[in-house]
């Protein structure tokens, strides 16, 4: 896949998402006002979507049509939206500044974005319980919501941001990171890779094969990610540059060093793409979002 | 149903509960611990139970065995643990006290609090889409995933809190606050009631009286609760006598009076009991909560 291909792939199905999440989020008019508008301040915001970008790729690899994720693309990027809005609060991260605009908190109020966060969790799971262009068995159904609360939870998620903040200050060592960000990040990217394959009830091998490609981009995912917070301008990043190393988070370039975190994140896409080889080209997207997970720039 | 009757039942069903949250809650020892100890603690910290005990209640009037109430009671009573521990937050209503035992961020800290209400809330749905003993099929799960997941929502519970968050330092009137309350206590009250409902496949003429009787008791309940703010020694209600007054909070007092708010938590009660006719003595447990609700001392 070429990759103005890629780009354009990503954009449409970008506004897909946008177009569906603008259906779910209760209306900016609606009472309590300040909360809507808070939750929809968070959600429409932008960002790079690749959580439902793994929807839909790994939906595509599976034989789903694109109009059976939207709402299962959505329902996992409202348990990531949740998730940033508490992460920077001031009692977790204390971030200012997400996708280049000041931080819910910061663009409401404390109180407000706790509770936004509180309300878009549950609006995922009633999505995937009703949503009905999802087309779904009732077990499907409850396959994808047992998946993402799992996801979410406490030895998912939310588990990690737990031992992300008590790793501040420390020197954790090179497992005790991999586990952090396979629980931090690694668990809903593997949920969203996995859901369509619950909602296509698909066959163990692809099942597997799903599994393994998906722990890979995770974790390379995540190298990337601390590559770019070293050396990426605050512009282009969205959030300060070394915020991350300045807030005493261990990183990747700390631990390795930058030349061998880049090479780690293209061993494990190597790998994920390896994974990969019982698909055919239904699985292009999942191969080119692979490779664009290390060469994005932000 | 005499007042000891009443208590054995409430006593063992409490016990009931206690033994399927310690069967579902993440053992201490497991990573993050910490965040297990807090889960735990807020959600085995004892309290009224009184969700739970209209689940049982419900369910028993529907004809359900109380062994496939047990999950779908502890999911309601998560939702509302979780709601709690954040509730008490420094930047919501700031409370040091909690069923005579420090709140969750005073035991512990603010992040672990955050996180053990985030990671409270995916469980409570994993629960009701998995949990064997409930015994329902995948339609009545996804009927009260639905419904669990809209009454903890921005239209619900937790938009109830954001207009009472608004309320604060306000002279809102009588319509205000019971929309308010409405919906902060009300929606989680009405779905511990209905959701028995779902898993049993209910009569449209018995979900109608049981809709009614949940909207009289919740409002009831949250009247009382406000009397009892103003009337019981710290020591009894576990939490500062007058906090709600003081903390600038509408209450049912500050703009009925202590008399006319009793008198009106008894009308509801006796609405409510009315909305019972259709029952036989299957219902006796509701009734019973029905009275408790107005006339317990804490």
């Amino acid at each position: 896949m070429t990759p103005d291909t890629l780009r354009q792939r990503l954009e449409q199905r970008a506004q897909r998402l946008e177009a569906i999440a603008q259906r779910w989020l209760p209306p900016p008019d609606a009472l309590p006002e300040r909360l809507h508008a808070a939750m929809r301040y968070a959600v429409l915001g932008g960002g790079k979507r690749l959580r439902p970008q793994l929807v839909y790729a790994s939906g595509e690899a599976l034989g789903l049509a694109p109009a059976r994720l939207d709402a299962v693309a959505l329902a996992v990027e409202l348990i990531h939206a949740y998730s940033l809005i508490h992460d920077d609060l001031p009692a977790m991260d204390d971030d200012d500044l997400r996708r280049g605009r000041p931080t819910t908190h910061k663009a409401f109020d404390e109180a407000t974005a706790i509770l936004a966060g509180d309300a878009l969790q549950p609006l995922a799971f009633e999505i995937l319980a009703t949503d009905a262009s999802i087309a779904g068995g009732a077990q499907q159904r409850l396959a994808m919501i047992s998946r993402l609360a799992r996801a979410a939870g406490s030895c998912g998620m939310v588990g990690g941001q737990a031992v992300d903040l008590q790793q501040v200050g420390q020197q954790p060592d090179l497992n005790t990171i991999d586990t952090m960000h396979g629980l931090k990040t690694g668990r809903l990217i593997h949920a969203a890779t996995l859901l369509p394959a619950d909602l296509a009830d698909a066959a163990d091998t692809a099942v597997q094969a799903l599994e393994a490609y998906s722990s890979r981009i995770g974790l390379a995912f995540q190298i990337h990610d601390d590559v770019l917070d070293e050396t990426t301008e605050t512009a282009v990043l969205g959030k300060p540059q070394g915020a991350d190393r300045a807030a005493g988070k261990p990183t990747y370039p700390a631990l390795l060093g930058l030349d061998a975190s880049r090479q780690r994140a293209q061993t494990l896409t190597d790998e994920a793409l390896d994974h990969l080889r019982g698909f055919g080209p239904e699985a292009d997207g999942l191969r080119a979002l692979a490779q664009h997970m290390i060469q994005r720039k932000h």
